[in-house]
C-alpha cells in the first residue's frame, strides 16, 4: 500500500463449540444452539455474517451507510450464506469465491479500493458454518459417518473487518494474492495438504518481493491447514530456505483443542480464519502484543462435483500484512 | 478511472446453438458438439474457459507472464468451471461470485487494480455451459421438462478481456458497483423479472454519479434480462425520468433468435453477456461502430437451495462504460 489501509473495526460471531474451544469469551455473539434463530442451517450462517458485520460496524462507531463496499464470499453453492446475510445493509457488494482464502482475498481487494482510491470504507466478511457445510460437501448430519485422522472440523464462525483511514489502529501494509497451486492431492479428507503448497508459494513470493524475512513477523498465521497441512507448509518452506516454525500457528489449530475436542486434524472453513482473526489476533495487534502479523487464508478450491469425476484438488491462499501502531 | 484502462484484447468461445444464432461466425472457437474434447459437461465449461483466455492473450498478442492478475468466477457451485480452466496460466488469481454479472464484476475489479496502480494487466473471464447449468439449477437434461415463456436458455459461451494501458484501444472510463436488490420475486422461471430492479437501480446510480444522460450513450448493454426483464427494466427508469428505450439491448436478446431458436423470454448465463461482448461489441467499439456502451451485466444470487427453502431471488447489477477512441 503505498498509504497503509487501516482497521477501523471488527466483530465476531461463532457456535457452541467454538465457544468451549481455547477462545472461549472473545467471540463476540455466541448461538448455543448453533441456529443463530433461524430455521435452516444456511439461514444459520447468513444470520451469522449478518451479526458479525453489526458488530464490526458497532466496533467501528461506524452506520451501515458510510461503507463504500463490501467484499463477501462463503462456502455454499452460489455463496447465498453472503447473499442473504448482507442484502439488507444496502451496501455496494462484490461477490467473492475463494473457499477458505475468502478472507484474505476480501481484506486484499478492500485495501487495493482503498488505497487506489476508489472507497474511503470497505467491509470484508466471510463464514462459515458445521452444519450446511457437512451436508453440501459431505453427507447428511444423520448418517454419522467416521472421519479419518487428517479430516478438520468446519468451524462455525463469521468475521467482519472494516477497512479505512485512521491514525490509530492496526494497519495493513502489504499484500499478496496467490496462485493456484496444485499438487495432485485428491483426498478431500486432507485438505491441509491439498492447500500447504499454495501456501508455501505465496508466503515465499511474499518474503520475495517485501524482502523481509521470517525474523522480521511476529507471526505466520495460515487460515486452515491442521495439523498435517501445517506441518508440510513448514517442511516446504524449510526446503525453500525459509524457517518459520518458530513464527507460524494455523487458526485451525487455536480454534479448537484437538486433544479434548475430537476435531481430528483441526478447524476449517472460512469462518475459521476470519473468526480467529477477529476475535483473538486483531485485538492483540491493537493492544501492541502482537507487531507484525502474515495472514495467510487458504483455500481448497473444489466441489463435491470436481470429485466425482476425479478431479485434484487445487490450493490458493492470500497473504496479507497487519502490522500493530 | 482517473486514467482511462484500455482492453488490450478479447477472446471468445461458444457452443452450436450460439453459432447458429445472429452472431453465427463472430465467436474465436466454436464446439459444434458442446463437449470443448470433454467428457463432462463441467469439464467442458472449463475448457471453454481456457479457450477464450487463450484467444484474448493471443488478440493482446501477451504471453500469460505478463498478466499480474485473473478475475474470474462462473455459475458451478465452487466456481469449478473457472478454477480448473485457468489453474494451468500460473497467473495470480482472485475467484469471484457475481452469478451472471461476473463479467462486468471482474472488468470494474481490474480497472481498479490497475488505475489504483496495483497491476499492469488484468484479465477478466467468465463462462456459462447450458449441460452443465440445467444439471444443477434445474433438473436433468434427460428429463425433458418444458418451461415456460418466461424462462430463459443459459448461453454455452465463454468471453475474456485483457485489460492495461496503450494509446490505441477501446477504453473504461467508469464503473459502478452495484447493490444487493430484492423485490420479492421468487419465480426461479423469471430470473429477468428478479434482476431487472437491479439494473434499473445502478443504472440510476451511474447517471446520477456521472452526470450523464441516456443521451450522451449509444448503447445501455443490459447482460441477460431477456425479453420480460428487459421491458421491466426500461418501465422501472421510465417511471424514474430516465428513458432509454431507444438506447438499450440486451446480451440475451442479441445472442439468440427467439423466434426460430426456442430460446424463450432469451438467453442467459455469466458466458451470454462475456460473449456477446467480447465476439461483438469490443470489435464494434475498436472500429469506431459504436462510441460510448453502458455494459451493465445482471445476475441473480439465488440457489436451488435457496429456492427450496423459500427464499426470494436478489439481483445485482455492475456497470462498466465502454468508450471509443
Amino acid at each position: 500500500m503505498e498509504t497503509p489501509v487501516s482497521v477501523l473495526g471488527f466483530g465476531s460471531a461463532a457456535g457452541k463449540k467454538e465457544d468451549e474451544g481455547p477462545l472461549s469469551g472473545l467471540f463476540d455473539y455466541i448461538s448455543d444452539d448453533n441456529t443463530f434463530g433461524e430455521k435452516t442451517w444456511e439461514k444459520s450462517e447468513s444470520r451469522m455474517q449478518q451479526i458479525a458485520l453489526s458488530k464490526a460496524l458497532a466496533n467501528a462507531e461506524l452506520d451501515p451507510k458510510k461503507i463504500d463496499l463490501i467484499f463477501s464470499g462463503d462456502l455454499l453453492n452460489q455463496c447465498i450464506g453472503s447473499v442473504f446475510g448482507l442484502r439488507e445493509f444496502n451496501i455496494p457488494f462484490i461477490g467473492l469465491y475463494g473457499a477458505c482464502s475468502t478472507m484474505a482475498e476480501g481484506i486484499a481487494l478492500s485495501c487495493i479500493a482503498i488505497d487506489g482510491g476508489f472507497a474511503e470504507k470497505c467491509a470484508a466478511i466471510t463464514s462459515s458454518h458445521f452444519c450446511s457445510a457437512e451436508r453440501q460437501f459431505r453427507l447428511p448430519l444423520e448418517y454419522g459417518g467416521q472421519r479419518p485422522q487428517s479430516a478438520q472440523w468446519t468451524a462455525t464462525a463469521s468475521g467482519a473487518v472494516i477497512l479505512g483511514n485512521s491514525e490509530k489502529a492496526p494497519v495493513i501494509t502489504h499484500v499478496t494474492i496467490g496462485t493456484i497451486v496444485d499438487m495432485g492431492i485428491n483426498d478431500a479428507n486432507n485438505m491441509g495438504a491439498a492447500m500447504a503448497p499454495a501456501a508455501a508459494d505465496t508466503i515465499k513470493r511474499f518474503f520475495t518481493d517485501t524482502s523481509l524475512t521470517a525474523q522480521d513477523i511476529d507471526l505466520v498465521l495460515t487460515g486452515d491447514l491442521g495439523e498435517q497441512g501445517s506441518s508440510i507448509l513448514c517442511e516446504l518452506l524449510y526446503r525453500e530456505g525459509i524457517d518459520i516454525r518458530q513464527k507460524h500457528n494455523d487458526c485451525g489449530l487455536i480454534i479448537f483443542d484437538r486433544e479434548s475436542q475430537d476435531v481430528h486434524s483441526g478447524g476449517s472453513g472460512c469462518g475459521c480464519s476470519a473468526a480467529v482473526l477477529c476475535a483473538h489476533i486483531l485485538p492483540r495487534l491493537c493492544d501492541g502484543n502482537l507487531k507484525k502479523v502474515l495472514f495467510v487464508a487458504t483455500g481448497a478450491l473444489m466441489s463435491p462435483t470436481s470429485q466425482q469425476q476425479g478431479e485434484t484438488i487445487p490450493g490458493i491462499a492470500h497473504a496479507v500484512l497487519f502490522q500493530s501502531r
